[in-house]
Parts: structure tokens; sequence; C-alpha cells
């Protein structure tokens, strides 16, 4: 009995402080898990390099300890390779993805010489090599290939198989591959796959990492091109709830590099250079939303509604993709859960249900809530859907809060929209 | 042949100037529909007023055509009432909605003055009672009721039925009447409800007018409860294909009117004032969004890909309700639509398609897109995630365009999360 902590922290005391809805933080958590990944990938094997996906969870925080941890960095837009710019991340870390970049965009990366761009067609490679050219410098690509597997997950998180947007065929891909070897301003380093987010097993994954293996093969007794490099993307699931029971990241990881070796041993190919891009594996459980309850409603026969004063705009994903969390009760922790309790958003939007039907204790107005594992893609989708700011990022380091992102205030709702006389954006020191 | 015209604009020039993506409203549309509405409505029938739902679309721009046109206003936030107030918009013809108003929210209303509060639930009556002593006023309610009536929509935008966090049943509005009515500082006015959005017919709203009317009747009868104001809300579709066929809104208003009026007559009951709260009827048709087409992709046997600029973060609602729009490419006007396209969005997020196999001229690199009918719910849904910048609002009036709102800078993305020796707020003139 009692309050709920956080890695160190009581978090009725944070809700207290820092004021609700909240995101926490753990940047010992986030450290941890960035440790694991590489000692099991980075530091197990040669030729090995982790990139964080940033558009899982991108702060200034975040990438100083990517920094600080030596990984590398996954962009997919200008927006984010504009705050790496800003935090002199290095560019040689850098991986540019995105299936429709801006003309804007792929001139922002060649600027800034990021370490290679991933491309998702001919046509896009045709671009950069036409633009690398007038920059006078040559590209780095991955081709992104669709393996066509499908992993088991919701159809908004797969993103291989039949009907996705990303990527070519392997038989696009070799067709593709003469004109892009006679390119002068860029040079094809491999591929890049990625078969689903938040996937429990490793089967989809090591399905897809043979369909490449045997593209490299054949790509390069085919039409002479020598890959050294297979990024072999993220999508390592995380436990957002007790009946989520993803296998451990090295059983991901552990497996994809076996089968890669076996495949190039028993070829006579040398192993390409090996990344992995984990995002949510990082930071999705790293995190929690802190909430106050604001109404009670019981229906009866029906469940009792518990308000809180946040929802939709700090977490789309339920609305998204039916995303299940659990939480807690922060200032009744251990009490006995015997009420089914449905946490609804404040957005007037029937969407904007957080939790259905959660065994907690009885639920008043004032209690704080703690939803948990929302550290990827609860921030990086937050929006201000009703006009509503977007809360602040309270970091936890060694037991001590600080804010690391604060709370956006009602008049930054309308920054781009100021009175007539003032529509140039204001200079900003960022 | 040629450019496609939107009133009296040629959006490839607008896609030219102003930037793409970019959201487009026409200011003479949206006062055409409110002259509608008004025309069937507070025109036509005493003691009628409508509402404008200001989630639909907020801007300094929509605030100031409401208050030219005279119409009410309904928030669900602080947020938005903050512009409210800004904009020194008539406090008494504002209504506070939302199902879990924070304690700040009821303050700031009471502060103001708002008209009406629109209350979901027992409890939220009592602390407004409470709030409203300590502030020395007494506030003016209305009860949402949830009349238990499913409207033919995405189960999202249901916002009655079993299943749904609003308000309350009939037979519990009965049973808190007593204590609210025992209430020195709150006065309740008298019912709302909301059936669903985009409703094709009026079916659904006429079944929830009986409901209504019935306990309207009821608590007259049995507790002694005169409702003076009955809000009967929005949901009034649109056309956002050609196979939406909505009847026209005179339609769903002169039925429920009459609806009232003869339950009325029968009863012997004085008929309540009524209000209806359009959104997306006002704006939905008004708006468009231009993208200019980034990248090409044919995958033979499934689609042509054509990515474009923009996509989830300046409209989510196809990955959140599957919605469907239709759009044409603006520089091949008229051009024989003999392709099958599919639009897809540039986030890295399967969901991020805007539109599935539309018919289309040949698509390439450059060609300016325009979705069609995205004023409602476009804007206001806007998201950064993939740090992707707020397009613009460009606003035509009598074939003029102007910057209404400008478009997000990438400094801006970051503007909560500046260097740690500014993590203070900045003050900003809105």
């Amino acid at each position: 009995m009692g309050n709920f902590i956080f890695h160190g922290c009581d978090t009725t005391e944070l809700a207290r402080e820092f004021g609700t809805p909240l995101y926490v933080v753990s940047e010992d958590e986030i450290t941890d898990r960035i440790r694991t990944v590489k000692s099991c990938f980075d530091e197990k094997y040669e030729r090995c390099r982790t990139h964080f996906a940033s558009k899982a969870f991108l702060t200034r925080d975040m990438l100083r300890i990517l920094m600080d941890e030596g990984l590398g960095l996954d962009v997919v837009s200008g927006g984010e390779l504009y705050l790496a710019r800003r935090m002199n991340f290095p560019v040689e870390r850098i991986a540019f993805h995105g299936n429709s970049k801006t003309v804007r965009e792929i001139s922002e990366g060649l600027e800034y010489g990021v370490g290679k761009f991933v491309c998702d067609s001919l046509g896009e490679i045709s671009l950069i090599d036409e633009m690398a050219r007038a920059h006078d410098v040559r590209a780095n690509i991955l081709i992104r290939v669709n393996p066509g597997v499908e992993g088991n997950t919701h159809r908004h998180m797969l993103t291989s198989g039949g009907r996705t947007k990303f990527g070519l065929s392997p038989e696009a891909v070799k067709n593709a591959m003469p004109a892009c070897m006679k390119m002068a301003n860029v040079s094809i380093s491999g591929f890049h796959f990625h078969v689903g987010s938040q996937l429990m097993d490793a089967s989809a994954h090591l399905a897809a990492v043979d369909v490449l293996l045997e593209l490299i093969r054949e790509a390069r007794s085919e039409v002479g091109f020598e890959a050294w490099i297979l990024d072999m993307g993220g999508g390592f699931g995380v436990p957002y709830t007790a009946s989520d029971r993803p296998i451990p990241i090295e059983g991901f990881i552990g497996a994809m590099v076996k089968r890669a070796e076996e495949f190039c041993a028993l070829n006579g190919i040398k192993r390409p250079d090996l990344i992995i891009e984990p995002g949510r594996y990082i930071v999705g459980p790293s995190g929690i939303t802190l909430y106050t309850v604001c109404s009670v409603k019981e229906v009866p026969g029906v469940t009792l509604y518990a308000g809180v004063d946040g929802g939709y705009p700090d977490n789309p994903r339920p609305a998204l993709y039916e995303a299940v969390y659990d939480a807690v009760v922060a200032n009744k922790y251990g009490e006995p859960a015997d009420r089914k309790v449905t946490i609804a958003g404040k957005c007037c939007e029937s969407g904007d249900i957080v939790i259905r039907d959660i065994a907690l204790p009885p639920v008043e107005r004032g209690d704080v809530i703690a939803v948990l594992c929302t550290g990827a893609y609860n921030y990086s989708m937050a929006n201000n859907y009703n006009k509503t700011p977007i809360p602040a990022i309270v970091a936890i380091k060694d037991g001590c809060p600080r804010i690391s992102v604060r709370r956006q205030t009602y008049a930054e709702l309308y920054a781009c929209d100021p009175p007539p006389d003032s529509k140039a954006p204001s200079v900003q020191a960022v």
C-alpha cells in the first residue's frame, strides 16, 4: 500500500510538483536498455551498429544520451534532422529514411552530409544522384526492400507485405541495380528492410533476413553488386500489458546475426555490416504518463468511467491501433483492484478512451493515474486536438526528476496564428 | 483541361506561391454555409440558435467570421476558450462542453462567465456548484443526455449508445435532478444530446429528439423541472466522396424542430429554446489540402504509389477512421483519370495512406494534388509526428488568397525543448 514509485520517484509527488498530464521518462532505464542492445549486438559481433529510430521519441536530452552511448540515428524527416544538426549529432552515423522525401529534405541531408539515405524507389535514387551532382558530393544509399513477409501485428504497424507503401520487391531491386550502379553521384551500399512493429518473436524477422540474404547472393551473381551493409530494421516488441510476452531482444538479434553468418559462410560471401534500428524497445518501457482524475461516472451494468485530464492528444495510439495499456492508481498503489474502470480521455471524441475495462481500486476525483509503457510514440504523436497543450516531460536520472521538455502554454497553441499585424515567424533561439 | 480552380484561385498557383502541404479554405463558402444554416433555423424559427463546434476548425479568422455572422460557439477545452477570450467572443453565446473538464478549465469558464456549461455527470455539476460559490456566481448548466440511440457511422464517431463515455441516461438524469435543483450556485437550463458525427439522414437525430422530449415531459411531471433549452448537437453529414449522399441540412433541422413543436403542443409544454451545433457541415467542404508529389512508384499488379509531402500529420482521419477522400491532380484537371493511384503520405507509418486506389490521370513527381473536403478536423487534428511542421492555412475571400495561419518552422517544433538554460516559456504576444 502507498504511492507508486517509478525509478526512485514518488509519482504522486511528481504529479503535484509538475502538474498533469505529465510524461515521465527514466534516463537510467533508457541507458540500460541501450546497453543491453549494444551488449548483444554492437559489442558482441564485428561490424554491427545500432541506430535509434528517432521517430519513437526525439528530444534534445534523448539525443544527448544517444551521443553519450555512441549510437547511430535514424531520421525520417527534415524536422528530425534539424535537431540532430543543432545538437551536432555525428553526421556519418545518421541514416535518412522515408518513402516520400521532399526536395528540401534531400537537400538538407546532402548539405549536412548524412551517412546514408535509405531509398524507397528508383526515382528517388535518381533524384538524389542528380541533386548530389549539384552539391558536388557522392551520397551513400541503402535500398529499402519489401521482403513480402507479414508480421503478426496491427495492420497499421505492418511495414512489409503486399499492401505496404514501403520498399521495392527483390525482383524490382535486381532490375533497378544496373541503372543505380551507373549513377555517378550515388554509391549503393546495401539493403534495408523493416518487417513491422511490436513483434513478439523473430519468425517474421528471420523470414525477411532469408529473403534479403538471397537477394544479396543473387545481386552478386547476377548483376555483380556487392552489398556491404544489411540494415535489418527494428520492430522488437515490448510488454504493454502482461499478455504481451515478447522474446528477449537477444533472441531477435542473435538469431538474425547467426542466420546471416551461416548463409554468408555457406555461400562464400563476406558477411555485410549489420544495422538494427530499435526505437520502441529502448524508450517504450522507459516512460509512463501521469493523469489526474477529473470526473467519475458510474454507468450501471456497463463500467465506471474515470475521466482524466489527458488522452488522445498525448496518446493517440488506443484510437489509432486499439493499443492496450496497463495502469495503476498512483496514490492507491497495492490496494485491491476490485473495480472495473474505463479510463476516458478528455477529448470530445468517442474514440478517446485511454484504457477500457481495467481492474483498479475504487477511483475518485483527484486520484493520480499512471499509465505504463508510454515512452514510445506517445510524445512523438502528441497533438493539440481540442486545443490541448502538449504535456511536459520530466526526466529522472539517479532518482532525481527534472523538466526535460516544458509544458506548452495556451498562447503557444496559436503561435502561428498571431494577430494580423504579426504573421511572420518569430525568431527563436533553438 | 487545365488547372483546378478553387473559389476563384488557381490551386497550382497557390501551391507555388505558398508552398505545400497547404490548407486552403474559402471564407466565402464558410459564410454561405453559415447563412444556409441560419436561414433554416435561427431565422426561420423563434428562439433557435446555431453554435459552431470549434473543435472542427478554430482559428482567429474563423472566430472573426462567427462573430460577424452572430453565431454561438461551443468550446471543449480551456485552450479553445483561451482564443475566444482573446478575441472577445461574446461570452453569453459560449457553451463549454467536455466529459472531463479540469478544475482549471471550470475556473476559466467561470471567470469568463461562459453562457452555459454542458455537464456530463452529477459529480461535475456538484463541482461547478461548489466552484461557482467560491466565485460568487451562478452557472447555467445543460445536462448531456445519452439517448441510447446509435447512428450509422464509424464507431469512433458514435457519441450515443451503450458504450459511449458521454452523457447520462434519461433515468440517471431524472434521479439526479432533485439534487441538482437544490444546488444554490447552478441553474439547470435544460438538456443536450449529440447522437454522432457525419450522419447521412435524420433518423438517429429524430429518435434521439423523441427520447429527449419524453425526458423533458417526465422531468416536468415527475420532478417538477421545466427545461427551457434543448441542445440537439450536430452530426450533419457532408459529401467527402460521391458515394456520401447526406440529406440537405434543412432536412435534419426542419424535421427536428417540427418534432419538438408537435410534441410540445400535444403535451401542453412550452417548446424549449433550441440549439444546434454544426462544425463539419460549415467548414468541411469549405477547405481543401494541396500536396506536391515527391515520389512515384509502380508496384506491378498492386497500385501506383504517389508519395506526397504531407499525410498523417496534416490529416490523421484516414488512419483513425478509415476516412475516404476525393482528390484531383490540380495541374492536370479534367485529363482522363485512367490510372489507379494510391496517394501515400510521407510518414514512416504504414497507416499513412491519404487515399487508396483512386482513379487519377498519370501522376508524376512535381504534380500538385488537391484533396477535397478537408476543412473539418484536418487542421484541428494536425500534429508533428515525424517532426513534420504543421502547414499554413491560406484563406480565400472574394477570389483573393492570403495567409491566415502561417507555416510552422522547424525551430518551433522544439519550442518547448530549448537548450537547458532557457526552459522557461517565452512570453508571446497572442
